[in-house]
C-alpha cells in the first residue's frame, strides 16, 4: 500500500442537469436527490483515495443554502481531506449554475466520513493524505476539531 | 388555518424491500440511498402537517450505526416534533428487519428542518403540533437546545 | 417453525407521494404504478409472515375506483389474511390522500396470493394466520369462496 | 370520428429483456414488473384505437403461469377486443422466450379496461372495433359474458 | 449450432410511450434514450440470433431526422442484416407515431455492430443469415460495402 | 450575445460509477448505457456553450474499443470544438479506471452534433468558439472535412 497519497488522487468533479424527475411540483429539486448526489461522489472520491469499496459512516449536518430549478446544472467537488486508520473524510461542494446567466451559487457543503472495507466488510486500513490546495490544508488541520465537534454533539443531548 | 395539530396527523411510516440496484457489489445498501428516503418521509410527513409543499432546510448529522443487506426490509417512521413560524422539525427513525431472524436493529435516525412554502415559493406559516408519546414529548422540549447546537456548530469553524 | 402467526406480523404500511414520472400527460397516476405498489407490499407482507422469499401466484380482479393526481399521497397497506399449505393470500388496500384538504378517498383494493419458495424455488410450507381485526376475521372466513369462485371463474370461460 | 376500426389499429408488440433490477434475489421477474408492463402496452393499444389519453378502470384477474428469469427475453402482445361506449377491452398476452433453447412459453394472459378521456378528464367516446384473428372474434363474442361475470364477481361477496 | 438463421428469427419489435422524464423542458425526448431505446432492441435481435450474450462493438452515425414529443408513439424494429464470424450488423428503424393523427414519421435509422460473448467474454461463431424482405437482401449485400466505408473513416482522420 | 468563447466555457467532466442495473449478466456495462452518457454530457456542455436549451441532431459512428465492469469508474469529458450557425460540435472522450489498479483505458470516442434551440423550437444562433489545447485547435481545423465526410458517408450507399 502507498503510505501518502495527493489529494488530487480522490478529486472527482460530477456535472448534473436538474430534471422534472428529480424536483417537486414547483420544479425546485428535492433534498434527497441532492443528498444521494453527495453521497454518490464522496464514494468515488475515497474509492479512488483507498482503491477498495467503502461504505458511509457519517454526514455532517447540511445546510441547504439556495435551491435549484429544473434546466439548472449541478457542479459537485469531492475530495479526501482527512484520514484515520481506515476511515476517510471527504469535503463535498455543489455549486448551481444557471443556464441564462452562467452564475453559480453555492449550494451547499458537506463533510462525510467513508470507511474503507475489505472482501469480508471488515475495515481496511488507507493511505494517508497530502493536502494540495490552502482550502484543503485548513481542512486537513480542523479534523482533531471536527472529531471532538462530533463528540460533543453526540453528548449534548441524549436525545439523539 | 388550524393551529394546533397532533403529532399523529404527520406520522408516517414507509417500508422498503432492500434490491440490488440499491447496493454496492457487497450487497450493502448506499448511505445515499437511505438519505434519500429519510429526506423523502420528511417531506411527506410535513406536507401532511402544512398541507403545503415544502423544501429541506437541512438536516442535522446522520450516524450509520448498522448497515442493510439485499433482502433486509427497511422500516423508516418520520413525525413532526417541533415548529417554528414556517419550519418544522422531522424526526425520522430508521430500523432494519432481517428477513429470516425477524429482527429488528436500528439503522439511523435524524432531524430534518423542513419549510412550508406557497406558490411563489416564499416562506409560509405552519400550525404549530401537539406531541404525543413520551419520546415526542422530549424532541418537543428539547428543539430551543439544538436550535443553539445548530448555531453553535455553525460559530466553531469558520470553514464549513 | 411456529405454527401460527397473528396478522400483525405481516401487516405493512406504505406512504408514497405521486410524481410526475408515475403519471400521465393529465397527470393521473399509470393504473401500472398502482399495480407494482400493490405486487411490492403484498410481498413484503408475505416475506415478513413466511420469513421466505416469495413470488406472485395471482392477483385477483382489481377495480380502480378514483383516480391520484401528482402531489397526492398513496396510503397502502397489506396484511395476510388467510393461508394454504405454502401459499398466503394477501389483502391490498389503497388509499389517496389529498394534500390541500387531507382528505382520504379508497383508491382500490386487491387480493394477492403469494407462494413461499426455498433455494431451489420450490413451494415452502408457511404457518397458519390468525386474524386480528374483524375486517380481517371476515376476509379468513371467505378464503373457502374465494377459491371456489377463482375455479368458477377459470370454467366460465375456455377463453382465457 | 371513424365508427369502426380494425383491432389491427391498436395491435401492439413488446419485447423485453429481463434485467437484474427486475427480479428478487432469486433472479426471478417480480409480479409487479410484470403487471406494469401489461398496463404500459394495453395504454398504449387503446391509445392507438382512441386517438386519445386513456385510464385503466380494471384489471381481471391474472394468473402467473410460469416465471421468468435474468436473461430471458419477454414478448408482449396487446389488442383491442370489444368497445362498449367510451371503454375499451384489451386483451394481453405474455411470452417468455428462453435465449439459450429459444422455446417460448406462456407466462400470462389478462383482459383490462381502459377508459379513453377527454382534455378534462371526462370519458370520451372511442370508435368500435372489427375483431381480425379467430381468437379476436371468440373475444368479441364473448364480452358480454365477461361484463356479466365481472358483476357477479362483484355480488358474490360484499366483502370486496 | 445451426448452420443458417432467417432473419425473421431475429425481427425484434418494440413499442414507447415517450414520457415527460424521457424527455428535456420543451417535451422532446433525449437523443440518448433514443440511442439507448436503439442499443437495446439491435443487442435483444442479436441475442435471439446467437442465442448468446452479446456485446456492442460499434454504431454507424446516427442522424435523428425528426424529434419526438411527450405522448407520442415510438415503434423501434430491430433485424440481423448480415454476419461475420463472430459479429453481427443490425439494424434498426425508429418510427415516431403521433396520437392524434395516428401519422407515422420516420425518426431514425441506425446498423450496429454486435458481438456474440461466451462465458469467458470471448467472441462466440455466430450462424449466418438469410435475409428476408427487399429491403435485408439490399442490406445484406451492401455489407462489404460498409465494412470498407468504416475502414475508410476510420483512416480519413487520424483525430478520431 | 457573446461572440467568441473559449472552449473552456463548455467544458464539463462526468464521473461514473459503473453498477449493476447498467451492466449485462456477465458484469459489462450496455452500449446503451454508455451512449446515453455521452449524450447527456454532450448536452450540459453544448448548453453552457450556447445558453439554450440543445437538441441531438446526430452523432458520429462510435467504437468501443474495451469494456467496462461494475465496479469500475467512468470518466467523460465534453467540450465544444466547433461551431456552425446555430450548431455546436462536441467531442467526449470516455476511459475507464480499474478501481484497484489506478489504470486508465480509452473506452471510446465520439463527435455529436447539438443545435440551440429557442422558446418555440427554432435553431437560435450560437457563439463561435475559440479552441484551447492543442487537440481542439486540430479538431476544431478538422471541421471541414468532418462535414465533407458526413456527406460522403451519405452517398457512398443509398441503403442508409
Ligand atoms: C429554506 C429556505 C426556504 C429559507 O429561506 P429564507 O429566505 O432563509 O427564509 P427565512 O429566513 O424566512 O427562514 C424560513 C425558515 O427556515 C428556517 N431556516 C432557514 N435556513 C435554515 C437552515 N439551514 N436550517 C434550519 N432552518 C433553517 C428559518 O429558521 C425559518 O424558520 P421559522 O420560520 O420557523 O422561524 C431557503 O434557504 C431555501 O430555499 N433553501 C433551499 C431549500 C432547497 O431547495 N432544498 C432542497 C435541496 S437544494
Ligand atoms: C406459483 C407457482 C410457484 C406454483 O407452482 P406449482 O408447481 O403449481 O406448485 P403447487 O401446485 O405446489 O402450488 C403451490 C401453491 O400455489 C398455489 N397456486 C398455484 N397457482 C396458483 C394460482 N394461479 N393462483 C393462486 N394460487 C395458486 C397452489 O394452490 C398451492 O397453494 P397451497 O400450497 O397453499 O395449497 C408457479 O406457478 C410459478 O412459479 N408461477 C410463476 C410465479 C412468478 O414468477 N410470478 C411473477 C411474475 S411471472
Ligand atoms: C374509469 C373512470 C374514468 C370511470 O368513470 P365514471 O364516472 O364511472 O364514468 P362512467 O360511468 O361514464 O363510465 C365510463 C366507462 O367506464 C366503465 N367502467 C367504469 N368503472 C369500471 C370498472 N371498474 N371496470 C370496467 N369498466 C368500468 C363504464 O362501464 C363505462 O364504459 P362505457 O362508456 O363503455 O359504457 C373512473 O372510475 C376513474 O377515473 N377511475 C380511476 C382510473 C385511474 O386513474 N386508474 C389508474 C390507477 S388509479
Ligand atoms: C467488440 C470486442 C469484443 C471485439 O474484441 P476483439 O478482441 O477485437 O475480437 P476480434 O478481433 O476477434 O473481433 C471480434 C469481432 O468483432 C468485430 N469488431 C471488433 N471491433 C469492431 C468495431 N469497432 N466495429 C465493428 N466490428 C468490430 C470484428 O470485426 C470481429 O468480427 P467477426 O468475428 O465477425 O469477423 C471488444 O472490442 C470489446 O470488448 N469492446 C467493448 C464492447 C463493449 O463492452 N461495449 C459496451 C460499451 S463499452
Amino acid at each position: 500500500m502507498e503510505q501518502q497519497l495527493s489529494a488530487n488522487v480522490s478529486r472527482t468533479i460530477q456535472t448534473k442537469l436538474v430534471l422534472p424527475p428529480d424536483t417537486n411540483h414547483m420544479g425546485t429539486i428535492f433534498g434527497g436527490t441532492v443528498l444521494s448526489y453527495i453521497d454518490e461522489i464522496a464514494a468515488i472520491a475515497a474509492m479512488k483515495h483507498s482503491k477498495k469499496v467503502v461504505v458511509t459512516a457519517s454526514i455532517d449536518n447540511v445546510n441547504f443554502l439556495s435551491s435549484a430549478k429544473v434546466g439548472d446544472i449541478l457542479i459537485l467537488e469531492g475530495v479526501v481531506i482527512s484520514t484515520g486508520r481506515t476511515s476517510m473524510e471527504v469535503y463535498v461542494k455543489v455549486e448551481c449554475q444557471n443556464l441564462e446567466t452562467g452564475n453559480r451559487t453555492l449550494n451547499t457543503t458537506s463533510i462525510l466520513t467513508m470507511v474503507a472495507i475489505d472482501q469480508n466488510g471488515k475495515p481496511f486500513p488507507v493511505p494517508s493524505v497530502i493536502p494540495e490546495t490552502e482550502e484543503e490544508v485548513a481542512f486537513f488541520k480542523g479534523a482533531p476539531l471536527r472529531k471532538e465537534r462530533r463528540l460533543l454533539y453526540k453528548n449534548v443531548t441524549g436525545t439523539l
